[in-house]
């Protein structure tokens, strides 16, 4: 599933594929005959207006995507964005929702969510490069560069956020070409409405995970709600349904194949936009380092957890989040092999390589150079970078030192991350201790990747934190400097929220050895930072170069770039479509409730129950029955160009209908994500298995009649 | 592949599927109106006589089929029907036909055959149930019933058998309920015409083996010879090219989807006309004790053999064999399963059993009640059956003793195998040992097998054999035994031809512990034989009553039952078809020349040449290529019904065309070779991908001039 992982990845400059793009709405007004040529014929600005219908009934769960279905702040998204704040919440020893599934009978019998879930909706979208780029020019140095774009935005952003119920963000598009400032409101009372069982909801878990044929429900419904001042407010009894500026309506009709549909939604990131170094050392290193990290990780797990301490519980999610990305890189491993990726990318990059020779400056190809080589050095500390750190225990307490430290400062001259606007965050990731952290398993995993660390040559690692770990005084010393640190007596969510309350002063006089820890390593931290900062920096400057080289390449063919993938709205078109991967093989364009049957085990992952097999042995197919398969359709593939975060994301046609909900990828073409490949195909869930689930096995009435069902 | 498999297996009574049945060609008249609906509009008399064009130019080659496709006696069969007694036998340390496969450029060039490589030509077909059934009754006991039946037919063949080209044979149909005799030519002198290279003829190996989707180029030609006035002789440079009655014409334009197809060829043997108890004995544990079995038997030669000293290639055609069987059975147990065969059984017994009920006379269903306890009983003895025996070195001494004690007889008094007739087949026997037995290997064979013998039960066991082998007194005593037995000084092809020369009294002389074992079980051996030919006599008496309700039965519904393949030729009908097994995902007919590119990988068993690749990546399709595909067909799906010994055969269009050669069927739809089921799919090698072969790759124009290629 495209769930968002929070370890993070990297497509290319290449020429772009037909469905290939994740637009920005402003930039559909260019692709009118791509869209004609797709299929779609209605008004072009219908689609390039962000704060018109359909856009305007899309939003943002943090990680997901969702839309408006209703006048009432209904909201359709992927079932797998709503288990943890959602299900597991209002799930415990007597009910427990992932089994039953949920449905909402009456408004008053909705569910609410955990602390933190929120929908948010865009209010404002701005470019604002000139003023983050202000007192700053091509020479300014990496440093001042760094400090003066962090001031920028500081303010910016304090100047935006005029209320509790506003966030403001500054996203970087093309690498720091272009910035924009996203006003959101964020709705902080979200109600459960409508769940499947899981077994619907996530039938062939882990096992069909990125495959396809795929016969997952994969919806659910929610319910915005505000004050009846219509300010955002916290759950409150009085608290009433959100009126969004539009929403969906559904379709029972459904997509055949062929059909244009566009899927509109917040992808999480992507990196697409890279020199060829990038992707060779991705494709032949990278990758496998990150595959090698992700299966020890999944290891260490196994290991160190158990069922009967409740450790198992703990890690549960960070486990499914490296098997489900462990899964993705490998897929893509595969995929760059199978396309031959490595071969097509430096026939693209030897034409750019062409183009710049003949057209740039002279100080544009320096640029281009200084950015090659910045990238070579970069690669050279990737490995470093991944195997320090790692014990949850020590960041906790380094973060706190920190906070400490800032916490003497103004707010407005505090770092981001440790002003007041931050301090509930830093609160919330303490209390979160207590369902993810085990001090056992943490020392262990831990010790693990530092005993990696312990091996890379000593001038890449960081010298006060390998001198105080003992890292080249062999293994003993290393784990007694660890056991000591880990006999601190803070160690759990109760005593760090105490240690957050301690002054600097009082942290300073400390003789715990985790806080003394963080304080012998803090000028070496925020060294550093600043050098990563500065190096961070020098690459914004370096990239928005390249990026302008690039755009000019794409122009002087007529064509369109389109920024990265940075969690705003985006939108990409495209049409309902099977494909062929293997010479005699096809994946047809739909899956059928037969194939619920056929892949029952009456086991998890597929163990469909009792009722739903007999509805589906008795052909109850109702009006959603769709001649062309013979049976009412699960899922279906469309070749849209979607990534982590598009989770959610209502795929629709060219009237503005909802007729699935974008939920996954194919593992096959999953490469797709790193770099467009035309076999690419999403997995979405069909609005008639929405709409049949609700009325046959769920007798939803209620919920069927406030959505506005389409024919 | 459709191998011939010596181990012998086990379809039912229910209602017939469209496609399914492996008919006598006079069984053809009575399917009219199914020919008809298939797409077959010509005269159906052209298809149901024997000797008449195209079956006339259907031959057997022994174990394969294969058809004459020029007028001068020019053959079509597939690669794997010609590896050993071609290839092989063609092949030294300096030419490896394999590898460079082969083409004939005049008729001298060609490569004579192996020892014994055979084309037979059926002369005659005569129903003969009466002669072979003479002076018995239904009363007459089961001892002399074998012994009446077995000299019934013995004195039919001697008497049909008039000159040494000419091979005689008693067939039983329906169990025994018909019995006709085949008089067929046997052409000795077969020549290899052409071959493909391993990497087209076997492209896939092992690993595509049952599997669709598929790229093999599994064809090869031969040419049959005959002495000037047309008597068939022995190789002989002045032989001449036999002028067979017809031949059949090869398509260059081939099949396309949905396309009417046939196959006329000798099917080995199925055993599809099971009581109930039969199947659910087969599925819940007859096929798991012959998975075993086979398994193990991998496991031995694995552990026992090796290359150095070159058991490891006497054993691979044995453990190849295994192989190839374990996968078919494996997959035949999953299919049976997913088909949930044994469920649509019961129910399919249940009716006939209620039709019983109520049409069949007392006396019927007496009959029917014996056979279904004397079916009990057998399958109590069928795993002692399996695993007694097992020596190769203790069987060919019992042979050669018994052949010493029959040698006393004259020649008409003999057992069947062991007439003058058969002397020859037992020296080529001894002979073959040279290269398919080794003493070590053996032993470890048939410790093993023993050892699991002697935990049977003992009453299932055969006591003097038991007695000399010590299975009671523990497995030292036992090894032992087995360690004297194969001190013998008869260990190889040599020692036992001299063996062949010894009288009985030489025999009864010998001290040599093999010859005294051979010796001491001779009784035995004798009594157990009668017993089973006794059962065997009940059972055909039994199992020919069964097939008379079963014929009322089907019957009464308008229905013709076919006889279970026995060697004889046979037609199936169908079409050309892909076929979808899993929900979401479907087989395409037909697979393409780029299909083995992207199956390429450079290693053995995908690694197409340089010359090839390069023919498929210039896109040179001339005039093979087929427009639905964009390409040349490599091979297609079609609904025909085939088993082991249809390899080779032609698939002919309505027009009698061959357009493809038969080679395997699906993994998944394998059950229907025991159980019919509507999914099966026969794989053929397209008519295209030989032509285009020949013409591009191989530029044999002397073989492309020669066939009557029509378009």
């Amino acid at each position: 599933m495209l769930k968002i992982i929070l370890l993070i990845i990297f497509i290319t400059n290449s020429f772009l594929y037909a469905d290939e793009g994740m637009w920005e709405p402003y930039q559909m007004k260019g692709l009118k005959k791509e869209l004609r040529t797709s299929g779609y014929n209605r008004n072009v600005s219908n689609v390039s207006d962000l704060f018109k219908h359909p856009m305007s009934a899309i939003v943002s769960l943090g990680g997901c995507s969702a839309a408006f279905v209703s006048d009432e702040g209904l909201i359709a998204t992927n079932y797998h964005c709503i288990e943890r704040g959602f299900l597991q919440f209002n799930s415990n020893s007597e009910t427990d929702l992932f089994e039953t599934g949920f449905v909402a009978r009456t408004k008053n019998a909705e569910k609410r969510s955990a602390p933190g879930s929120r929908v948010y909706v865009t209010l404002e979208s701005t470019e604002i490069t000139e003023q983050v780029l202000k007192n700053l020019n091509d020479e300014t140095q990496d440093i001042e560069r760094a400090k003066i774009i962090e001031k920028n935005i500081k303010e910016i952003i304090s100047m935006c956020e005029t209320s509790d119920e506003i966030e403001c963000r500054v996203r970087s598009f093309f690498s720091g070409e272009t910035y924009k400032l996203e006003k959101v409101l964020k709705i902080k009372d979200v109600r459960l409405v409508y769940a499947p069982p899981a077994h619907i909801g996530e039938y062939g878990g882990e096992i069909d995970n990125w495959m396809y044929p795929r016969h997952t429900g994969d919806f659910a419904l929610l319910r915005a709600y505000t004050s009846k001042d219509g300010s955002s407010k916290e759950f409150n009894k009085d608290n009433v349904p959100y009126k969004s500026n539009s929403f969906l309506k559904i379709s029972a009709k459904g997509v055949d194949e062929g059909d244009f549909v566009m899927v509109v939604g917040y992808p999480g990131r992507t990196n697409r936009l890279l020199t060829f170094n990038e992707i060779k050392y991705d494709l032949e290193i990278g990758f496998h380092e990150t595959v090698e990290f992700l299966k020890r990780g999944i290891e260490l797990i196994d290991k160190n957890t158990n069922d009967a301490d409740g450790s198992g519980l703990k890690y549960r999610g960070l486990k499914s989040g490296y098997e489900n990305y462990f899964k993705k890189i490998s897929g893509q491993i595969d995929g760059a092999e199978n396309f031959k990726l490595l071969i097509s990318e430096e026939s693209n990059w030897k034409s750019f390589l062409k183009f710049v020779e003949k057209e740039a400056s002279k100080n544009e190809k320096d640029y281009l150079d200084a950015l090659l080589n910045l990238v070579d050095e970069q690669q050279k500390e990737s490995l470093a970078r991944s195997y320090y750190g790692n014990s949850v225990l020590i960041s906790q307490a380094k973060r706190l030192y920190r906070n400490a430290v800032e916490k003497e400062k103004i707010d407005s001259e505090r770092k981001p991350g440790y002003q007041e606007r931050d301090q509930e965050k830093i609160m919330n990731r303490i209390k979160s201790l207590d369902y993810s952290f085990d001090l056992k398993v943490d020392k262990a995993i831990f010790t693990d990747r530092l005993s990696v660390y312990a091996k890379i040559e000593p001038s890449l690692r960081r010298p006060t934190y390998s001198k105080l770990l003992k890292l080249d005084s062999g293994l003993n010393e290393m784990n007694q400097a660890v056991d000591e640190i880990y006999s601190s007596q803070y160690k759990d969510s109760e005593s760090f929220l105490k240690m957050m309350e301690f002054s600097l002063d009082e942290l300073n006089d400390s003789t715990d050895p985790l806080i003394v820890f963080a304080k012998k390593t803090y000028e070496e931290s925020l060294e550093y930072e600043k050098k990563y900062e500065a190096t961070g920096a020098r690459r914004q400057l370096l990239k928005s170069k390249f990026i302008g080289l690039l755009k000019n390449y794409y122009e002087s063919s007529n064509r369109q770039l389109y920024a990265d993938a940075n969690g705003t709205l985006r939108v990409t078109y495209g049409n309902v479509a099977g494909v062929s991967l293997e010479d005699g093989v096809r994946y047809e364009p739909f899956t059928r409730l037969e194939g619920i049957v056929q892949k029952h085990t009456n086991e998890e992952p597929f163990d469909a129950s009792d009722k739903l097999l007999k509805l589906i042995n008795n052909k109850d197919y109702g009006k959603y029955f769709y001649e062309p398969i013979n049976s009412v359709p699960v899922n279906f593939l469309s070749t849209l160009d979607i990534t982590n975060g598009n989770s959610g994301s209502a795929t629709i046609n060219s009237k503005f209908e909802l007729v699935g909900l974008a939920f996954d990828g194919m593992l096959e073409t999953i490469i797709a994500d790193y770099k467009y490949i035309p076999q690419a195909r999403t997995i979405s869930v069909d609005s008639r298995y929405l709409l049949w689930t609700l009325e046959k096995l769920e007798k939803a009435d209620n919920i069927l009649e406030e959505l506005t069902i389409v024919n």
